[in-house]
């Protein structure tokens, strides 16, 4: 059964909670007093739901089911993990945490979306302490990993173990922030440049959009995989980090920043701003923005999946996490289901259609899937041998779109010791848009020649060649380019 | 002719603006007094040749000369820019700038790379100082399109623009900074971050790898292609920009950064730092953490440009630049030359050989290409008609590497109305890798169904299809999949 997550607060980073724990598989139950709530969340989950899937390369857990309650106890009664996004004040919060702590299971743990607000302030007068704590998440939520997870020496350490444990399960990152301080981490720095770019533009420096450039030109795209330090670490080059330090570090005595001073929050100050971000980005509705916003950070997140880096870790974890859960692809009556896809932003052309290559490319997934499923998986081919496909045929017989679901399944038509004849079809519900007959040879990499295939491969592989010689042959395989019926 | 680039100082910066401009076609000439700078620069060369070329769609033009010089003058003389990277030492580079100025011509813009100085400084007693300015790149200089580009109100109007536009030419963003102020634009944000980044190693708040973590698991990304104040517009929601202000503006009163002192720079602060960086990214090298950087940095690039977002706009504008300059694909003698692509880090395997799909992409690509020539464009896409591949027959006869140059070419079996069938070569140094043999139908995309193509497409492809008609018909067309020969 689904476990339930009650969320109190249904703005922009409680529904972002709200889409997290859905699209993972749990129940939500929304908490917030503000008619409006059902849609704003509605209109996050909608943005979850045309972009976190497109982080995944498995099948997704069925969607949760989510409801909006009427009251804190409804939303949190029987729940399994509570978050508190209300607004940045500490007497609202603490009104909302008694009236968790009122109707939540004694040990479920209860994080707050706080940006700057200590955990041991959130706990004041709390009649269970131990169980709160920050959990501080990243707008858009559905798509950043980073929650910071800040204890106070009031928390009980088995009940932040299991907060990290969940935040992992639903894909995030949970950084365990261990000395809790007024901003945590990551905002102190958003704080210091927000100070330094306020005085910018009202010294009329630089503008909105020039500060942006600024930015996303240059130091963004490094501190998007790399962050502060180990991007000046590459940059002291082989002197290292204490050259880089003994050269930048006098610079802090310098006049490079605003140091002992803050601007004043004067309304002159803000229509300044609020005008120049008008001209910048005002040609874009909001919406539009968060599309592009995500459709970037997805680009980005998937860079880094390919990579086994940063951010990208955490999402092969996820993924892994998920596929252990999976059954394998069995022998059975017909075609072998090996591969399940979803169709991601970066398969589609500009008419939204899915690129030729890419049906290729989804065959490849399921031969993959096929190859390690007979024990020639990338372990094996460390060791000098591998299948190489030599030749291909494809049909295609439909169109597939941005989001749909396809699965991949494979018939042998032909398994010799050196040889491999597969039929591919990729099916979207249930009919092929896409047939692929292939030719695979085992290969010995370094002689680069076929050879026979050993025995374990072989043993795995026959089998399903003579189950699958009952199958009739595909109507598709022998066919040549341009063939009549 | 090539022109010439000056470079004076052949450090990780100097070597970075060597490597840009050289493979951009421009003849450079570095002077660095330490005999250690040829390495160093080529070093930095060999980063630049790997992945800059993998950021272009288009072919690259011919590497200019690099040369290392015995002196200032030398490096400057009959130059069309120079850039001067030495140490930040305002003397030092008064001193350069000097004997530059002894030997440069008169209407040649001379860039500096000072990460803090004001235009204006560099400018004192300077014999020709209008032609003196900031031009501050980004490490790494090859990747990174940002060049903030600061004049004072000495500076020649038309100098700078020239500057701008040589920097354009060399796909980089030059980001005209209005008023000179200390660190210019970016280092007032780093440098604001990195003081709140010392304070909290030094309080034992987080280590150097949990500030990495908190930086790139989260707004990282978000920076890397939006910047600050358009992620806080899409983050203010619906009620906007002020509505944003108006909720963290109070903030900056609260204790949520160390506003008013600047921890002191010990020896136990840095032997602090450099340990922690150590433990965090000591297991791999700097070259490793070079080449990791800008793959990532590719990869997120790549992203922006398929989406025509931020720096992707900035390399597409250059494809163009460059494409601007290029021939049409004729027809010849033999199949038409339709296509030339450079194998990306996006293609290969972990073996490090092209993926399969990629031979059908590197064949789309060559296809899209000649249907442009013929007629068949993305705006005759918009109209609602379109070539669809129907079928496809691939032989995968050799492998491509990360940074192999392919050509494409398409030779037309047979033309008629509806029906277009061709055989495609994806070549490598003249020998095939793959060929792929195709049949597209002209559709009526709303109907979902073939019809006749234009006469305006028929008069481009039937001459085309009747000259191919005379060349000696593709062994493997008509093949089906595992025929003998």
């Amino acid at each position: 059964m689904a476990r339930k997550a009650g969320i109190i607060g249904g703005g922009v980073i409680g529904g972002g909670w709200a889409a997290r724990f859905l699209l993972n598989g749990w129940d939500v139950a929304v908490y917030d007093p503000d008619p409006e709530a059902p849609r704003k969340v509605g209109e996050v989950l909608a943005n979850a739901r045309a972009s976190l899937p497109a982080l995944s390369d498995g099948p997704l857990p069925t969607e949760g089911k989510l409801s909006f309650v009427s009251s804190v106890s409804e939303a949190v009664q029987g729940a399994h993990y509570i978050q508190e996004s209300v607004g940045e004040r500490l007497d609202l919060k603490h009104r909302v945490l008694a009236q968790i702590q009122q109707a939540a299971p004694l040990e479920t743990p209860i994080g707050s979306s706080t940006s700057g607000f200590k955990p041991s302030q959130l706990q004041e007068n709390a009649a269970n302490p131990g169980v709160i704590f920050v959990a501080h998440p990243f707008n858009p939520v559905y798509l950043l990993p980073l929650a910071e997870v800040v204890p106070s020496p009031r928390s009980t350490p088995a009940v932040i173990d299991a907060a990290k444990e969940i935040l992992r399960e639903i894909g995030m990152f949970p950084l365990h922030v261990r000395k809790e301080i007024d901003a945590h981490i990551a905002d102190r720095f958003l704080e210091a440049v927000w100070r330094e770019a306020l005085w910018l533009v009202k010294d009329g420096i630089a503008t909105t959009e020039e500060i942006d450039e600024a930015i996303r030109m240059g130091f963004g795209l490094r501190w998007g995989q790399m962050g502060l330090f180990e991007t000046y670490r590459v940059a002291g080059g082989e002197a290292g980090m204490k050259h880089f330090m003994a050269q930048f570090g006098p610079c802090l005595q310098w006049p490079w920043t605003k140091l002992t001073d803050v601007p004043e929050f004067t309304d002159e100050l803000v229509d300044l701003i609020a005008g120049q971000s008008d001209a910048q980005s005002g040609h874009y509705t909001i919406r539009e923005l968060e599309r592009i916003r995500d459709r970037n950070l997805i680009g980005f997140l998937r860079v880094l999946k390919e990579r086994n880096w940063g951010a990208g870790m955490v999402l092969l974890e996820h993924d892994a996490r998920r596929r252990a859960a999976l059954p394998e692809p069995v022998v059975g009556e017909g075609p072998m289901d090996c591969a399940r896809m979803t169709v991601l932003p970066g398969w589609i052309d500009y008419n939204g259609h899915m690129t030729e290559s890419r049906y290729l490319f989804a065959a490849s997934e399921t031969s993959d899937a096929f190859l390690r499923h007979i024990g020639a998986d990338i372990a094996y081919v460390g060791t000098g041998f591998s299948y190489y496909t030599a030749e291909t045929h494809i049909m295609h017989l439909g169109e597939a779109k941005l989001g749909d679901a396809l699965t991949g399944t494979v018939q042998v038509i032909h398994a010799d010791e050196k040889r491999l004849h597969i039929f591919i079809r990729i099916l979207k519900e249930g009919a092929a848009v896409a047939t692929l007959e292939q030719m695979l040879l085992h290969v010995d990499m370094a002689a680069g020649k076929a050879c026979a295939a050993p025995e374990n491969i072989l043993a795995r592989l026959v089998p399903i060649a003579k189950a699958h010689a009952e199958l009739p042959r595909p109507e598709a395989a022998g066919r040549h380019v341009g063939q009549r019926k």
